[in-house]
């Protein structure tokens, strides 16, 4: 399979005319539920606009929470809005080790099973049974550029640094929604592995 | 290049008979000179065994000390023995993030022009003018390793990782000498992206 990916991919590393994806480095940070917003912050708390992230509509919030395992704490955590039906966090591998958890490495959203974890705020202090996971890396797109790259929802693609520390990343999952603007998401290991930061570019190699 | 490389080594990722390598992570450590070991400890201090290394020779000290940056400090970094000409620290980009320097990605030994950091032992501290780097991944063998895996010293591989978070690491340099113990050595950065952890095992794929 790998090397049918780089066959009919070589080529395309070279071509000036190829597009490239964006690199999006995601910090760790924490989606909360109206109910627990209401548990840390006070009853009826709305979160303040800090500011607008590249996907539409999401930002991140003035407010931080500290998020708290068996072996750590890890401070001045930031909240991304809108809030959300469930409460999320996401952590990097790094971070789970300070805060002795041990999360699965999921997608957004798929959080049955996931790591406990305590999140503390101002106003109170929220026990999460699951809800801490190491997000998946994966390409958010647009039906355009969908169809410009040639891939579909949920297909998995590589994707290829070439940035001083070359790294080819496997098993990167594509997502498309009208809404999504080109970007590559990955965490701050993945990042620093690669010695990529946000605005850098990357390449997509099709998996046959 | 990568096209051959993936054509060329596709089929031995799926030989049982192939040999692997065992991964070594590398944690923050530092290497300190017989000169800086008195400053920080005291004249004529000894460093004392804490437990023996998979390199020949090598090993981890009981003693530790503190690292500074202008931004923050790390602490219990661990000293690695015997003492060297040049006193050296390695981090990883995380690490540097947090201390606030910005460490070049070098070999071991090649320091010249590299970070200036600060460290700080029990009974003195030292200002690196140049010192500190980010340790290029690489692989140690011996020459009959070498003679079996049909590489040489200084050449470049690609190192494939099958991990839940599965990566291929490129310009991943081989590095022979009698002394040296079969490993791939990667920092904490690269082993937490691709989920890696001492002991697991990598693949080789040969650049043509």
């Amino acid at each position: 399979m790998i090397k049918k990916v780089i066959e009919q991919s070589n080529n395309l590393l070279y071509e000036p005319e190829l597009r490239t994806i964006p690199v999006g480095v995601s910090a760790r940070h924490i989606h909360l539920s109206l109910e627990h917003i209401d548990t840390l912050f006070g009853k009826g708390y709305e979160l303040q606009l800090y500011k607008e992230l590249s996907q539409p509509g999401q930002f991140a919030a003035k407010e931080s929470v500290m998020l708290a395992g068996p072996k750590g704490t890890i401070d001045k955590v930031r909240i991304l809005g809108p809030a959300r039906g469930t409460t999320q966090v996401e952590v990097s591998l790094t971070d789970a080790h300070r805060l002795g958890i041990s999360p699965p490495i999921r997608d957004s959203g798929d959080i049955a099973g996931s790591s406990p974890i305590t999140i503390i705020g101002p106003k109170g202090s929220v026990y999460l049974k699951e809800g801490a996971i190491i997000a998946s890396r994966h390409i958010h797109m647009s039906e355009e550029d969908a169809w410009q790259f040639q891939v579909h929802d949920k297909e998995k693609v590589h994707v290829i640094s070439q940035t001083e520390r070359r790294v080819i990343f496997s098993d990167v999952k594509i997502r498309v929604h009208a809404n999504y603007r080109l970007e590559f998401h990955i965490d701050t290991d993945e990042a620093n592995a690669a010695r990529l930061t946000n605005q850098d570019q990357v390449w997509i190699l099709k998996y046959e």
